[in-house]
């Protein structure tokens, strides 16, 4: 198990959980690993287009790593949702960026409205894929394509791993981190987080 | 239902997770609650010590909005965990800050090891409070006073709210929304969070 360089793309009002839910599972997996004595640790990474810090939806303020035109070769990329996506979906660098980055790693994943921004870049047509429950209208008003499925926290088809809304991105991360390396460390990495989440006030 | 103002107290290596889980909840509120048309939204600041931005035990580089000098008065005082307490347990200027602004808040709350901030400050001796399920023994350890329980995703003893580790914020925030609100608003928050969490690889 070689160490894998997952990078984030982020962007002014990218949704904070949507990143940070998968960010922290992926580095919580690195500390249970070097905790283990195992030489295979996440380089988890942070980029925006220009390298610029960004605002997130709800208004904090996020240090970025890397501008897109000098990140480092990428195993993983994970996009998040957020209405900055909306935004996204016309700048057409960033989703050239998005098409030729994504052709190279062995992962490319969203979370809730981060399938907009994979499905302007060309890469969901005719592929199965979820995003959040409130959006699918508007994913297909905007002539975005894809075979989207609903009532699921992630779909996976081929290296193509979306997430449903906000939280869902946790368990999609915790998912593919079990694919990533193994089931023991992927249920290593929950206990870690303490992940046995108990809503409140159920319906 | 007047305005309410959160404020997260945010140090180096306070963990990412801890801290956006609840954030997130807390800004979906607002964001549910002005769709609704309702006047009665969430005023959701970060502060640390001197109001520079902070870095997260993961690396994650967070903006600042105030020194604990400047800060506005608060409704509810949250504190998350991550490695950094262990520092700030030291730090007698914050803890006296901690104490001042407990007495002042509705509510006080913490996520994971931020409870050993507050049980440095003075404010959990006798009373029921959680932490993550891994740091109990050194909680005790360092001298600090508290009546743990386990295996619990929040403890609230009066307006005393901490939670278990990690993750465990996201429940004890949706958990508050709905004492603070109302336990509708806290489902909708709930349903715009997507928050329906189905960890992989039960065991």
């Amino acid at each position: 198990m070689t160490p894998q360089t997952i990078g984030f793309l982020l962007f002014d009002n990218a949704e904070e959980l949507d990143f940070v839910g998968p960010f922290e599972v992926f580095t919580m997996f690195s500390e249970v690993a070097r905790k283990k004595g195992i030489d295979s640790q996440n380089n988890v990474v942070l980029i925006s287009q220009t390298g610029k810090d960004i605002t997130g939806a709800k208004g904090m303020r996020i240090g970025i790593d890397y501008a897109i035109d000098n990140a480092p070769k990428l195993d993983v990329l994970c996009i998040p949702g957020g209405k900055g996506t909306r935004t996204e979906i016309r700048n057409q660098k960033l989703l050239d960026w998005v098409a030729q980055t994504a052709a190279q790693c062995a992962w490319v994943t969203s979370v809730c409205t981060g399938s907009f921004v994979l499905a302007a870049a060309g890469l969901t047509e005719d592929k199965n894929i979820t995003t959040h429950w409130a959006a699918t209208e508007e994913f297909f008003e905007l002539g975005l394509k894809g075979i989207i499925h609903k009532n699921v926290r992630y779909v996976d088809d081929g290296n193509l791993v979306t997430s449903a809304g906000v939280s869902a991105g946790i368990d999609m991360a915790l998912w593919l981190t079990g694919q990533m390396y193994s089931i023991e460390l992927a249920r290593a990495t929950q206990r870690a987080m303490e992940y046995d989440p108990a809503p409140p006030y159920a319906e």
